[in-house]
């Protein structure tokens, strides 16, 4: 899918690019370990094909949900949408005597597209293997699992979906199965919700939960999907950035022209396009289209002051070979909560051994608009079309006639891809705080809390369509290798996201 | 070859790309036919295979040139550059008795490449056949030439070369031959230099031309190469501009990073390329480097009163969809007679469908640096360098190191490629005023004079390596496909050049 980058596992991903030269995962994250029942009913799920493209994988693993379910007394359904061609998200419920919250929790059982031949020596998507540590840092492959194998402290389960996000549906529905043991009782009312297409952009999710809106009322959706902090920290993310791609394309002659015998008479798109983008930002990098942070919700003062405490980016920075940051010295924290512009793709004419002394027809930008709470699509692309008018542009939707050509000396081509807006729950937001009070205290351990992600989900599309708020709980190792070859989890990670999750689950949500 | 585009033909290709929409051919570049005889000679000559890639392909054309010569009675020999493995020139010599002026006449014998897949039914590159126009103007085969063969006005030969360049041979050895019967006698001692890798880029010209520099001493080259203007006029060209390509590739991070999560925060390359680039012109396209301009020989007012009397650009402008020209309104050929920077290639992340939300690493530029008589390649890309760290820029010519990233938040890699000066010769150089005098008596026709082409050619090798002055007399029609497919030639025009190229033979140049 082209949208698959602004997906999901885009609000994610950054954490997982961070994970390279990241500090060693804390001891606390090791805490607690599975049972070899919990183990081989996970490795039997990985061991599913997961790509939605193929229906009949898809339905494979939405049954095997339902069976978990059932091992675990958990009613279950598959819910589609009106069409029920696209994979189904597969739904549970249980309600507990005396609750008074309702709480869903999110994860996609759907995984990345595979090319196993990327794939290390030994290992194979869909045939888990235990590795020493990741492939990239050395690790070694230490043989399939088994109820007898004893593996070193640090082993991951090497498997498409281990981390990315199985993992989010074997840790919601184990927390559900009283890992500890305690016989404790659930303090509210449980949904799950797990969906089948995300990886490939979620296209019927809005459609699912508008056909099910009623079923799916609730008082906090948590969504336990993608890795938690580079440096293993627990992780809790308030919000996401919105997203729309935009194309634009500068016209020059309607044929190439050779560049000595053409050049200094005619126009030439490439050279245009750069002076259009080279003025879009001021040498800060803020932007410079009119009007264009005037709608963005500020940040709160306390999402200010989680951002302050946040573990720094500058082992990240020097990781990353940046000598110097953009943003007049913000933290990233903050600049994530301001709507952006990136070029994410420059094309005309030819570079290296395909080149040639010729003056192109076309320049062509893509660009990454990225929005904040407050922001809307329409009026963050309005201005940019102003901006571009105000350079003198000519501006279409589509490619120029003969008789436009003739007719203005500056033409752009401003076109739009799919997008959606951006969603920040409050920290203030009563089931939120909550959240937080018992995940402090669950453990000592440090949690991160995240205002933002930079990244984008969908998660407007929840707002929108059932108002509830939401809150992302991620539970896995940052350097799991998410959509790449050789993905892994680290068990003890899985772990310790059971306890978490289990602690939510358990609390009655009374206090706010 | 890499550099194929800014060899002969680059000079001359500008001609050929204005053909399209050009007037129809004047009845005067019909004038003259070619007898059987010439015919079946150039048809053999054309069915020969010539990329000089093939060395033994190369070596049967220079036989075939040596024996066409030998037809004449023109002593000849093959002249190799020391190591004897490049396709050799073919040199022939005739003394005229009481000549005081020795004028050589340029021409190659090899030819573009050939994809016989793209030709047209019918046609195959090294089997010549008669076409009632170019195939893209809706030109038919009328069937292979024989001596009974009786052809409508205007039709063509269809072959590889049959324009560029075995027409130059052609043409100058029918010119040797008495063409009109007259037996007028020559004026001046003729040499012929025929080129065997021209389109390859000329790499052992000057090594060829240095081996036997003392052979090749001349009052006069004539180059006899590249199609007349195109509305078919007599064109008579005094000069090339030379080129320089540079490459420009900008640092970022260096690992891709997602545009959502880094963006605002994260340097982005392809922004301060285009930044860059973008402050390279200002809106009339006037290069804004410092010094820039200084060096170049301005125009004489001989040469400017010729590009005033050019024949205008504008149905070539309306042609091409362009509503403005660059250069604040100045005409064409007085533009290419400044030096000048042409983007030509644009290279950052992925456009299209290939498109992901991800800062780009790197951002990459290529321009094409053309050169006017007194600019040095050195000096320009020094002005050029300084212009990009007076814009904060640490410049290297390779790959920054991991250390000099993080020292240095803004790196420019600037590199160039192979190139060569420019040419021009002087209307008042009296060898050339003579050709004009000489042109304009033979014929009525007008004769189109261009002190200078935009595009370039090694002509400055010519002039380095042999300190004769040039004029480069095109003779074939514009609308050939030369380097394409279908590339075909108008016999009327040969004949025109050969009583054109004859005129010259007979004069005896004391006038000057």
């Amino acid at each position: 899918m082209q949208r698959s980058s602004v997906t999901w596992r885009g609000a994610v991903w950054m954490m997982a690019v961070l994970a390279v030269g990241a500090a060693s995962t804390p001891a606390a994250a090791q805490s607690g370990t599975l049972d070899a029942a919990t183990l081989e009913e996970y490795i039997a799920f990985l061991s599913l094909p997961n790509d939605a493209a193929n229906p009949a994988d898809a339905l494979a693993n939405a049954r095997f949900v339902q069976a978990m379910m059932q091992r675990r007394g958990i009613a279950s359904e598959l819910l589609y949408d009106i069409d029920r061609k696209a994979p189904p998200a597969v739904f549970g419920e249980v309600k507990t005597p005396g609750a008074t919250k309702t709480i869903v929790f999110y994860a996609h059982y759907d995984g990345q597209p595979v090319v196993p031949e990327r794939w290390a020596a030994g290992l194979s998507p869909f045939r888990p293997v235990a590795i020493s540590r990741p492939i990239e840092q050395g690790g070694t492959v230490l043989g399939p699992w088994t109820p007898a194998a004893r593996f070193p402290a640090g082993w991951r389960i090497a498997a498409r979906s281990a981390a990315d996000d199985k993992a989010g549906v074997m840790v919601a529905l184990n927390a559900f199965r009283d890992p500890a043991g305690t016989a404790a009782r659930l303090g509210v009312n449980v949904k799950f919700f797990f969906e089948g297409e995300e990886e490939k952009g979620s296209p019927h999710l809005r459609a699912i939960l508008h056909a099910h809106s009623e079923k799916l009322t609730s008082d906090l959706w948590v969504m336990v999907d993608g890795p938690r902090h580079t440096a293993g920290y627990r992780t809790m993310v308030l919000g996401v950035r919105g997203v729309v791609d935009v194309g634009i394309t500068i016209y020059g002659a309607n044929r190439p022209l050779h560049a000595g015998n053409y050049g200094n008479w005619a126009p030439n798109p490439a050279l245009r396009l750069a002076a259009l983008l080279g003025s879009l930002k001021d040498a800060d990098g803020r932007i410079l289209i009119p009007g264009f942070y005037d709608d963005a919700v500020p940040a709160t003062a306390a999402e200010l002051a989680e951002i302050a405490k946040a573990p720094s980016m500058d082992a990240t920075r020097q990781s990353l070979g940046i000598a110097r940051t953009q943003g007049g010295g913000k933290l990233h924290g903050e600049l994530v909560l301001l709507p952006g512009i990136e070029i994410t793709g420059l094309r005309a004419g030819a570079t290296g051994a395909s080149a040639a002394n010729v003056i192109p027809t076309e320049a062509e930008a893509r660009l990454d608009m990225r929005l904040v709470k407050g922001d809307r699509i329409d009026r963050q692309l309005a201005r940019l079309v102003r901006f571009v008018e105000a350079k003198g542009y000519y501006v279409l939707d589509r490619t120029p006639t003969a008789e436009e050509r003739l007719a203005h000396p500056l033409i752009a081509r401003v076109v739009s891809g799919f997008g959606y807006e951006a969603q920040r729950t409050a920290l203030a937001e009563p089931m939120v705080t909550r959240v937080k009070h018992v995940l402090e205290s669950v453990s000592p351990d440090r949690l991160v809390v995240v205002p933002s992600t930079g990244g984008s989900l969908p998660l407007s599309l929840f707002a929108s369509e059932l108002g509830a708020p939401m809150v992302t709980i991620p539970v896995v190792n940052a350097d799991n290798n998410q959509h790449g070859e050789n993905e892994n989890v680290d068990p003890a990670f899985l772990a310790t996201g059971i306890t978490n999750i289990r602690a939510i689950m358990e609390d009655d949500f009374s206090d706010p």
